[in-house]
């Protein structure tokens, strides 16, 4: 593993970092591949949404300075960003001057099975909610303790958790967002009040959308969970995985996914 | 000002740790005077839950070490720990055999001016909300970005932002937990889905009921701010302090508030 701190390799910040202290940041997750990263501009754009949403002043010219430096030396893998608020004294007031730490991290990619992709994946739906908040909703922003709570629900017999707001309404997986087919729609779930809105999950609206295929967004109770034809999750590093099963109940794959599958790079390829 | 990172004097701390990464882990602010920490039981029994409840194994005999070896070179001022679950690599999932880090930092005393102890705070009623999740309420968690985005909903004009939840009741200040008065009863809100359960908070409703002063922990809706008598904000720090004023209401201060407020070391004194 190697990180970069504001363009410097490190593997240390200084721990006044408003980051480590309340969370005061961004991130996201990114797929290289060949020397590129996958839908660049729609994660720059996100990280400078939620920047923009937090009231973080992020430099464009660093960042891309800093991701240029750091692709010539890393061509596959997973790059991960996070931008803080960068350092300050102590307390939740902010003057408004920070200099933002850009912190990032390279991975070797995730060695899913080839079976996740093709014959879809087991899943369940956690007992951690996701919480509401307008302010928070739609970033990806670093106060992350609910996927890690939801995560700790099962260990090996899923391959993702499902997180429901307090309502009942499925929000996303704990590391992804949520599809479901039913009457040849393809719907995914409301993320005006919580969750995270997926580059990803985006592409794949996008897509069907050219493809002729009606999308919804709107909100999905737990119980239609027994009357949707299928599901699917996606993330910029497993593209889409079809899911098997939820709990008790069991999806065939459908062939919407399939073809959603072609269009879209994953750490697989 | 001074750091420890697990017992050594440092200002840097491992950037996979998963406190930045996603705010996986919990904190406590603690006044120090004449070299001990004040309330320094509760705030270990406080911290102790936390980890329970993310299921951190904290090290009593490592805290105990460390905080003895501090407190033989900081006399005074405000000592922060945060308790991470320590490095690990990408995802949310853990292992459970992570070590915790134990992050101590030492601050000044905060100069509030002793009128705000005397005379009373203007606070204003937030527009963040504070999110419910029973997961996460009652602790001091490292997801603190709702408490950095009210905080910058005002500059010098207020002392403290009030936050509610999403159905409009009041659940606690940005830094402190909010007190009530009402023919005579003190009232403080319920904080089972929302909130952070303070140190100070439950040592006043230990006092009042000592007192014979009658007590209860409910919702408190916003619109309630029109009939109460007075308020009081608390926290380890300033101990406690009148509410003069939320938005455009205006409240006498309380002879409650001031014999509580007798009851309470804070870093005025």
């Amino acid at each position: 593993m190697k990180a970069w701190v504001n363009g410097q390799e490190s593997m240390l910040i200084n721990l006044t970092d408003r980051g480590l202290h309340y969370g005061d940041g961004v991130f996201e997750t990114m797929l290289v591949t060949m020397g590129k990263i996958a839908m660049w501009p729609q994660h720059l754009a996100r990280l400078q949404e939620g920047c923009r949403r937090l009231n973080i002043n992020l430099g464009l010219e660093d960042i891309l300075r800093q991701r240029d430096m750091i692709l010539n030396k890393v061509t596959t893998g997973v790059l991960k960003l996070m931008v803080t608020r960068g350092i300050s004294g102590r307390g939740y007031k902010i003057s408004g001057d920070e200099s933002p730490s850009l912190i990032w991290t390279h991975y070797e990619l995730p060695d899913y099975p080839a079976a996740f992709f093709l014959e879809g994946v087991d899943t369940h739906v956690c007992r951690t909610m996701v919480s509401r908040n307008p302010a928070l909703a739609g970033i990806k922003h670093l106060n992350r303790l609910e996927n890690v709570l939801a995560r700790q629900e099962w260990q090996t017999e899923y391959q993702e958790g499902l997180m429901c707001d307090e309502f009942g309404n499925i929000i996303e997986g704990t590391m992804s967002n949520f599809f479901a087919f039913k009457n040849n729609i393809l719907v995914t779930p409301d993320l005006t009040a919580a969750g995270v809105s997926g580059i990803m999950r985006q592409h794949i609206l996008d897509i069907a959308r050219q493809k002729g295929i009606t999308t919804e967004i709107r909100d999905i109770p737990i119980a239609e969970l027994d009357t949707i034809d299928g599901a699917m999750l996606t993330n910029c590093l497993i593209g889409a995985w079809p899911v098997r099963s939820i709990d008790h109940r069991r999806y065939p794959i459908q062939p919407f996914c399939q073809s959603l599958q072609a269009h879209v790079a994953t750490g697989r390829q």
